[in-house]
């Protein structure tokens, strides 16, 4: 198993990103890697280390994108950049996946362009996923499609559940619909219709869910438009940084605290375990021909071990052609009824 | 100053709301009760309590509005519910401001038909208080509107800031966008356009915010279409009581973290207290010609209580007249400028 690496991607890049592959060949025997990017740096980085070197290659690409970058001018601009060239390599057979802790507008537009959406797939989306009470849950879209159609939201429904069953090996895993209530007639047209469409599918589709009970754990594959993903997505990760900070304010501001402080370091070492977004790696791009993982610009390099470990898996596990049966199935049962 | 509560609406109606009543007028000299509804039921309540007889009065409403009704078979068939004639009693001066904690959604449809919109705002939006790491924050719209214009937004924020200043006594509040991401390019139709109208308006914007960063406390108050600001208010709600839990689950999990725990108690009563909605009572209903709270379903006495408060506040500032003159202002300058 080969997986090309964005070795210019994210905040901490390549530093970061040599490690984490480093990290990753050590820990795994049957994930070799190839860092995708400027090659004098990556060799800099590269040299300062010991590692096993024929597990380990440079593909070297001399343009790197901006986190601020617009995606179509970094696109048409920066046809030798570390995204496109990482991308090629999928695309040509060079590598088995492509993991990136870049601009993610880029990657996923790159990756449309580069590698297609499967057959009948309209759109790809962003898969990510969120600790909850139980076990972690599965959010899609989480901000790949900014506009939706109804029949966009059954394709996720059938993507995230055929993630769920397959990398996170639940059976049946059970499908909601983020709405703002429980009742079917809660929400907006989107919603509204889409809940129709999800009844009919070839999934267990339990109805809405509203905010409150994504982090219960009843759900294993929320639904929603990219736009509403996004917010969740980024408003869980505040709240959460945000409880801890204050927490810890508290603590100290209570001389007392301070020593039960002391006491319960290793709970809230197991708790940020638990809420900590490197533990998951990345977000699979969901509905292409082939395997991109997308990872949060902020990554460590234990972020970039565990997205190469989830790429890894995906591509073994062929979870990209199985989405494709499962779609290909879905539509033709709707031509079926017509 | 007379508040009209619905003793009817919430979780655990008629109980807590009539303790509610009776705390809310032993700490506040200025503010009496009228109880709207089911006379029986809250006579039954009242007599077990000792009260000042002359600041508690009992208007009758023979219905009640359950929490699953359709807003508008309820608003057709109810005519005697404990919302419609709370919101009369306001319209036809009874009382100063109307609280409930019943079905917002009947809520808001309600005090639309009696009290109506202020001069020239398009659609009343809902305005919610979320804790931050610095002062609370303002949410607009938290749920009233789930489709909205470019120009809705313009008018919430207006809105929000006049909330803001008035009440909350911040000059110049921070008023910020929600999008997916800081830059101005980024976010969907809605967002791009309504930035631009933000930029023209006389109020201080900062741009773009996105959901890692509304509990900075960075921003005063937080614009967004109704659809994704229940998302966002109710996710927050969601994940606040799963972090609590899933703290105390680790901390008794490791013998050590229960005298740790008992040490931290203190600390973790004081962060409760400032992440607990209750402390904020309820969201008001803005760019109505008057003064309406709509509170939590499961709101505690503590939380009518606050509720209360927050209702003599809106109407002894007169709020929604100066919301009305900020918008007419402000509907004056876009046509001075075309």
């Amino acid at each position: 198993m080969r997986i090309a690496l964005d070795a210019m991607g994210g905040d901490y890049a390549p530093a970061v990103n040599v490690e984490g592959a480093i990290e990753t060949v050590s820990d795994f025997e049957d994930i070799d890697i190839i860092l995708v990017g400027e090659e004098p740096l990556i060799k800099r980085e590269l040299d300062t280390k010991k590692y096993p070197h024929h597990r380990i290659a440079i593909k070297h690409a001399s343009q790197v994108v901006k986190m601020d970058e617009s995606p179509s001018v970094a696109i048409r601009k920066k046809r030798d950049s570390s995204i496109r060239k990482g991308l090629e390599l999928v695309k040509d057979g060079g590598a088995d996946a492509f993991v990136s802790a870049g601009h993610s507008g880029v990657v996923m537009a790159t990756a449309l362009l580069l590698l297609r959406t499967s057959h009948k797939v309209d759109r790809p989306a962003i898969a990510a996923i969120m600790p909850t009470l139980k076990a972690p849950v599965v959010l899609i879209d989480a901000g790949a499609n900014l506009y939706c159609k109804p029949e966009n939201l059954l394709q996720f429904a059938l993507m995230g559940n055929t993630y769920c069953s397959s990398i996170l090996q639940r059976s049946e895993p059970k499908v909601a619909l983020l709405s703002i209530g429980e009742e079917d007639t809660k929400g907006n047209e989107l919603t509204k219709e889409a809940f129709k469409l999800l009844k009919q599918a070839n999934i267990h589709f339990t109805g809405n869910i509203d905010g409150k009970d994504i982090f219960t754990g009843n759900a294993d594959v929320i639904v929603c438009d990219g736009f509403t993903g996004n917010v969740v997505l980024k408003t869980s990760e505040g709240l959460a940084d945000a409880i801890i900070k204050m927490l810890k304010r508290e603590i100290v501001d209570i001389a007392v605290g301070r020593i039960g402080y002391l006491l319960m370091k290793p709970a809230l070492r197991n708790f940020k375990k638990k809420t900590d977004y490197d533990e998951y790696g990345g977000a699979p791009l969901l509905g292409i021909n082939g395997t991109c993982i997308i990872s949060h610009g902020r990554s460590t390099s234990k972020a970039i071990k565990n997205a190469l470990k989830v790429a890894a898996d995906f591509s073994e596990k062929k979870v990209y052609e199985i989405i494709a049966t499962e779609i290909e199935k879905s539509e033709g049962e709707k031509i079926a009824k017509k």
